[in-house]
Formats: C-alpha cells, structure tokens, sequence
C-alpha cells in the first residue's frame, strides 16, 4: 500500500524526486506525442521561459527520462524525446489525465464527504 | 492521447495545477492509508516544515482533495482524511510507486533508447 512509506527510500517519494515541478509533469505529457524540438515544447508549454524549460531538460536528460539528439546539419538540429525509462511514465500520466478530467467534467465538483 | 493537449484546459496541466509541489504527492500518499494527525504526517514526511505542512494541507483542503475534522475534545482533536475527489487519486500514486520502483529494482537502470 503506498500510504504505508515512510522514507526517502519509498518508490513514491523515488518518482517525486524526479518529476517534481510544475513544467517537468507537461513535457513528459508532451514527449509521449512523439520528439519534440525546443521551439515546439516552449510553443505548447504556455509560459515557460526557456532557462526554465533548458534546465528541466537537462535534469530529465541527467535522470535518464529524456534523451537528446542533435543532427550534424546546418544549422544543426536538436530533438529531444523519451528513453524506454521515460515512455514507462505514460501510466502516470493517464492517471492524471483521467484525474483532471474528472475534476472538470459536469458536475465533477469535488466532493467533501472524508474517507 | 495526453501528448496532444496544448493549454491550461488540458487535463494533465489541471491535475498538476493541484498536485504541484514535492511534498502534495506525498502527503496525498499517506492519506491514501487513512486519516491523519498533523504530527503524524510530520513524522512521516522527512524534512517538511510545519509551516509547508500547513500551507499544503490548506491548499489541499481549498481544492476538495482533504478534509480537515476537528474533535471539539480537550485539547481539541484535528485529523486530516481525504474526500472522495482526494481518494480518486489512488491510480496516480500507484503508476507513480510502480515507476519509481522499476528505477531503483537491480538493472532497473534507466535505459538510453530513445522512441
């Protein structure tokens, strides 16, 4: 049960390590479209500035989630897209989506009533 | 597919406008194994501040994931449980707990290979 971890060795606490951060959750969201050069993630990333969006890179490069590569052309292209390590968040991100839809959804008020 | 979405009515960025911050996902984590006192939480949270703690716990309770219950005992009794909304939140937790459990099983490694 995950609710039983108590420590920084907890496989929860282990994800959150590496995903915190409101931007790092969406450019995942966004790489599991498929690559995605630096202009087109700040294009979908509404607000990002990009030190922002060149350091959660880097990060999730330095985790092993992302993965860059960069095309000996003139001038030379960079892709950035997800390692297997990577696509295997796709789970969390379903699950999230599901959760936000439903927050949404006609009268998906959230409810008060406690466990 | 969550890759396709583009501005804050995406689902995935509605779910992590609530979730942001290290210790939300944490806290909602615990929760998940049944109401809590606030030093119960403390104790189980590594490192959090009680002023973090709280400012999470009122944020949390603003947007409909936590209900506070207050005892009228003496002193009075406080514990924190989620709501029905808060609890929906378990398939998030566990993709998140399978994920960060496949990076740290042996040869959990992250591999390169990009998609």
């Amino acid at each position: 049960m995950p609710g039983e971890c108590v420590d920084e060795s907890c496989p929860v606490a282990q994800a959150v390590a590496v995903l915190d951060g409101k931007w790092t959750i969406l450019i995942i969201r966004d790489l599991l479209g498929g690559v995605r050069r630096f202009s087109e993630l700040r294009a979908s990333l509404v607000g990002i500035s990009p030190k922002t969006l060149t350091d959660r890179l880097r990060a999730l490069e330095a985790d092993g989630v992302v993965k860059r590569t960069i095309y000996a052309e003139i001038p030379p292209r960079v892709e950035y897209g997800l390692t297997a390590t990577g696509r295997q968040l796709g789970p969390v991100i379903d699950a999230l989506a599901a959760w936000g839809a439903g927050r949404t959804a006609p009268g998906g008020q959230p409810s008060a009533d406690v466990l």
